[in-house]
């Protein structure tokens, strides 16, 4: 917007901080903070957005060292889940209104900001009357349970389902949507010394068990089967226990790969019991414009279930940006966590 | 059928031969030759059929050796595959006559034999103007071949297909029908001393490409790509070959495992790719009741392709039964021809 002052027409400012990355590498050497200016009126189609808090994402990390599909061009701001609100609509707006909450409509877009001109079309609108944790966090890790637990197998209440990783976010969510929903879980964690508390904490969100890898291999060979769905974000030998607990038909998705390692998959399931394995990416299904209709369903529900208290967002710790080499070395090492970015 | 003789009724009998076995364990050791009468005439609803040829499938051995999950009631008569001809029929016979060329409809009925009675619907009836070797491979391997290039994905003409063991009876029915439907084929073979003739054979059956695991590795490594199906019948570090050529929504069908190692598979591609792996079992589809046409159809191309010289029987070496453990013994370790036992 051009305001008159002194027969000049002279353009406001505002000032805006995001952290950027100009190459791929250790995020927490790469990613730097910096102050630019914006205009103060969006352009025509775009909105203003106050961005109030994005969370580091394991995908962020692997995107800022350059090992993800996702590239954008450099310099990139990083961060691919956030929320804020509608502060200014440009010209040309028509759905979005001051005051609504958003999200990304797809990922890469660089959320670790405090303040952006977006294309309507690329804002999700959210419930605004999520907590800032709920909002932070509706996007990446519950949606994935939430799809690979409604995209693969027709699951029926009592069916069972089993993951690894089940500490992680997608892992908890899972945990809870499949308490919500009547499935059986089998969570496998890793041998941890404090492992009572998290059986406890795992139990407390409604794991049916948690156990180790070794008490899948051992004392639980052969005892958990006709398992209908796996969900594996760990890959190496850990595939082949999971696989080995799958029925008729069984079916594991894979959206992770946290041993770096490649899964093991045995051979007699895939040929005499019909198993299949398949991944899931959330990225790729918020491509889809023919998933849009599905997506408000589905955040309506996750949202229901938030504020009902049923389904918890992860332990944040929150940042300022300021803070970004402390909070980007932390999410590398402590998975307890989520760092999340309070700009 | 009773016949008057002397005023009394003597039921005539005919001597069969079968290879059987009472326990599992090593096919060249626990196969035995047994003659058994049989009633000259078959009971009612049952055909007698006069078996010709039984070749030995790797299935066969597995069975025996109890690690197949088809276990027949023992004492069993070996073998799964074969063919024979219709030499009486019993009352309520309908369909089958004498002279028709018939299959079993399913695994596992034993037909290591000379002759058996067996119930009409237990048979499928074949083309009786196919060769002895065309008649004997026409329900195992080919079909497989057929079925796993049709079931998985919508091939087109010029689309890419990978497989692993492709010097084996399914691997070489797979080169020719890729080459009959227009499929480029990419054949990974292990590394042997003659490797250039077979290279030629396997090209001269259609084949575009015949490398081993070591080239697919090093000089071939990022140059076959695209590829919309894998055909995986050994497993291991095979499988992580195959899949890294695999495009989106690339498909691996695994059929057998050869190197009794689980199948290694790159997480990137399952989640990135879209990539899917499944398993395939002839033995299933056939159980299968809605796929009877299906199967007459298939049959029909298969055969018509056979006549016309388009698609070649494997290398067989003949047998009779009495060279049972000859054959079993050379099963287990030449793979350069097919045991087929002439009864």
């Amino acid at each position: 917007m051009l305001s008159p002052r002194a027969g000049i027409f002279v353009r406001r400012w505002l000032s805006a901080k995001q952290l950027v990355y100009s190459e791929y590498g250790n995020p927490s050497k790469v990613v730097r903070l910096e102050t630019i200016s914006l205009p103060d009126t969006p352009p025509d189609g775009h909105v203003h957005v106050k961005w109030l808090g994005a969370p580091i994402n394991p995908a962020d990390l692997n995107m800022i060292q350059g090992v993800y599909p996702i590239k954008p061009p450099l310099p990139a701001v990083g961060g691919s889940e956030g929320y804020g609100r509608v502060e200014k609509v440009g010209n040309g707006v028509t759905r979005l209104r001051v005051g609504d909450h958003v999200i990304p409509a797809k990922s890469g877009h660089g959320m670790w900001r405090s303040d952006g001109h977006h294309k309507e079309q690329d804002l999700f609108q959210i419930d605004d009357t999520l907590s800032p944790e709920q909002s932070c966090s509706i996007q990446v890790n519950p949606p994935t349970a939430y799809r690979m637990l409604k995209d693969f197998v027709d699951l029926k209440p009592g069916d069972t389902v089993i993951q690894n990783g089940a500490n992680s976010a997608v892992g908890r969510a899972a945990i809870q949507i499949c308490r919500l929903r009547g499935y059986r879980s089998v969570n496998v964690v890793r041998q941890r010394d404090d492992m009572a508390a998290l059986v406890d904490e795992l139990k407390g969100l409604g794991a049916d068990e948690v156990i180790t890898e070794n008490q899948l291999a051992r004392e639980y060979r052969g005892k958990i089967k006709d398992v209908k769905l796996a969900l594996n974000c760990v890959g190496g030998k850990s595939t082949l226990l999971l696989a080995s607990t799958l029925g008729f038909q069984g079916c594991m998705v894979t959206y992770g790969g946290m041993s770096k390692m490649p899964l093991q998959v045995p051979t007699g399931p895939l040929i005499f019991k019909d198993i299949r394995l398949t991944g899931f990416w959330m990225s790729r299904w918020y491509e889809v414009p023919e998933n849009l209709e599905e997506r408000k369903h589905m955040y309506a529900e996750l949202s229901a279930w938030m504020k009902a208290g049923d389904l918890l967002p992860p332990h944040f710790q929150k940042r300022p940006l300021e803070e970004h080499t402390e909070a980007l070395e932390a999410a590398a090492v402590d998975f307890s966590k989520k760092q999340l970015f309070v700009p």
